[in-house]
């Protein structure tokens, strides 16, 4: 039994940091992550370069990402433009998000939930065209699926049928994203069984939660309770939109791989390792604070983790 | 269906800040929480004043709080000196600690399992020298139940055993303390159903975790989900040995007030009067960080809690 942790701080962590880390370094930190045994990583966002400078580099990432063997490279796009971008660079996975609150959606990707699904229908032709085998996997990313601060509270149902609808536009999968930090342990497991009752369980494996009230790894659990078996973290809790001092807005990747490993549920991610791959992150953004609680206060003494060791660490 | 919480700053979270905070400012602290709904609160320590001098004034606070109309009055005590002075003042719960690790108890009191089960036994003979109706409630506290840092895993057998003992000292009750901060979800589980395996569900009720790794909540969930009703917490996080900057020691009761709210199990408390409480600290500690995520996003648009505010401000 394991689950499967996304690393997404080279995207939602970078994207939300002004200084821009140099490609070489962003090149460097991908590789010691997936050196530690991270297998998923979303890499960037193809938007245009100007409304976010820090991920211009993106198809480069791709395209250094893509030479490491076993690494998944996953890349968001807002529409059908940035999956053709996607495609081209070569990423393995693509996520287009949908703001389950339309309010949301149109303030922030001036779009209403039907012109989202048509760029969709869009992607999953772009994709349908490739040759098989060379075809990404397509996620639909239900985003502010606990809620938004605009509208507040969004019914299981409303999610439940925006599942449905990607699902019919062609997508491989959907994915739950608590953009606002509004969920908890049991609204998270009451949406995915709302979800699975409507596109099936092989449909959604995986959740993005945030920590913005502190409840992001009790959400993480419940969900693994439930049954998902993918999480979104990210490295030091970079991103997210954080709201406080102090407080990470993603979940932070440490803590969450020490949760799991501790709890015997295998990451197959060395914990000594993927803390040294914040050196990148302290290197690149001196003024930046890194969150964590794990990597300030060590594993326990006489730790054993469910993933063994590269470096014996932990023997 | 409910939980209870137990605040425990005026007693874990006051005795690692060195400041002292006036006799009256606690007064009036203390006074708040119990405004806001708090029905347990570990007031203090009747510890030697030289050792802590930041709770020297701990019967005097047993004393104002035993006139807060509902609310049950607890204090640490050490051993049986200490809980003829906290007898003396009022106490309505007495809990004494025994260090699971007996290296820990060893280092930390200079006392053997064997010394301390003797302090509980003169404890509950002082106890019951008293009038009934007059016999405050009697824990005998786990302490690193979870693990130590000198011996590293506790068997729970072995803690197990020692809840026994403590129960045929004469406790009334045995809780379970992640002193260090060692537990995981399914560690906590194990234990839990270990110690119940050996006394009784009903002589373990309660539980006191740390968010030394970035647990805390997800520990409480899984304490919850097993049948655990009562969870000891600190306001904005204060003390519980914090091991570094952003890392609160304790769990921040605001956060975990919060999960339960929105999960839809009363606490009992008010989250705005809660929240609006951290200020007494904020003027004891103007250098203290205060921690705690809820506190500084602010509850979800259109939350509804558990526990109906006495405000309306989640009307």
């Amino acid at each position: 039994m394991g689950v499967l942790i996304s690393e997404v701080g080279p995207r939602d962590g970078l994207q939300s940091i002004a200084p821009i880390m140099p490609t070489a370094a962003k090149c460097a930190w991908i590789d010691d992550l997936a050196a530690a045994g991270v297998t998923e990583i979303e890499v960037g966002s193809f938007v245009p370069a100007k409304l976010l400078p820090q991920l211009a580099d993106t198809a480069q990432i791709v395209r250094h990402a893509r030479t490491i063997p076993g690494l998944t490279v996953a890349a968001l796009v807002p529409n059908a433009r940035g999956a053709a971008d996607a495609i081209e660079a070569g990423a393995h996975k693509i996520t287009l998000p949908l703001s389950c609150s339309e309010s949301h959606s149109l303030a922030n990707l001036r779009r209403t939930h039907a012109q989202v699904l048509a760029e969709a229908a869009a992607v999953a032709e772009l994709i349908r065209a490739l040759p098989q085998g060379q075809r990404p996997h397509f996620e639909g990313s239900l985003s502010t699926a606990f809620g938004c601060t605009l509208e507040g509270h969004v019914p299981p149902a409303k999610v439940a049928e925006l599942a449905q609808a990607l699902m019919k536009a062609g997508c491989d999968e959907v994915g739950l994203a608590d953009t606002t930090g509004y969920a908890n342990p049991a609204s998270v497991a009451i949406l995915i069984r709302a979800v699975w009752s409507a596109v099936g369980k092989d449909a959604l494996t995986g959740i993005h939660l945030h920590n913005t009230r502190g409840l992001g790894l009790a959400n993480a659990l419940a969900a693994f309770e439930v049954g998902i078996t993918t999480f979104d973290s990210s490295q030091a809790g970079l991103g997210g939109c954080p709201f406080a001092p102090g407080a990470s807005g993603n979940i932070v990747t440490e803590d969450l791989v020490f949760m799991f490993e501790a709890m015997g549920v295998g990451t197959g991610i060395d914990l000594d390792a993927l803390i040294a791959a914040r050196r990148h992150l302290a290197t690149a953004f001196p003024d930046e604070p890194l969150y964590g609680f794990t990597s300030a206060a060590g594993v326990p003494l006489d730790f054993v983790p469910a993933t063994p060791s590269k470096q014996g660490a932990f023997a």
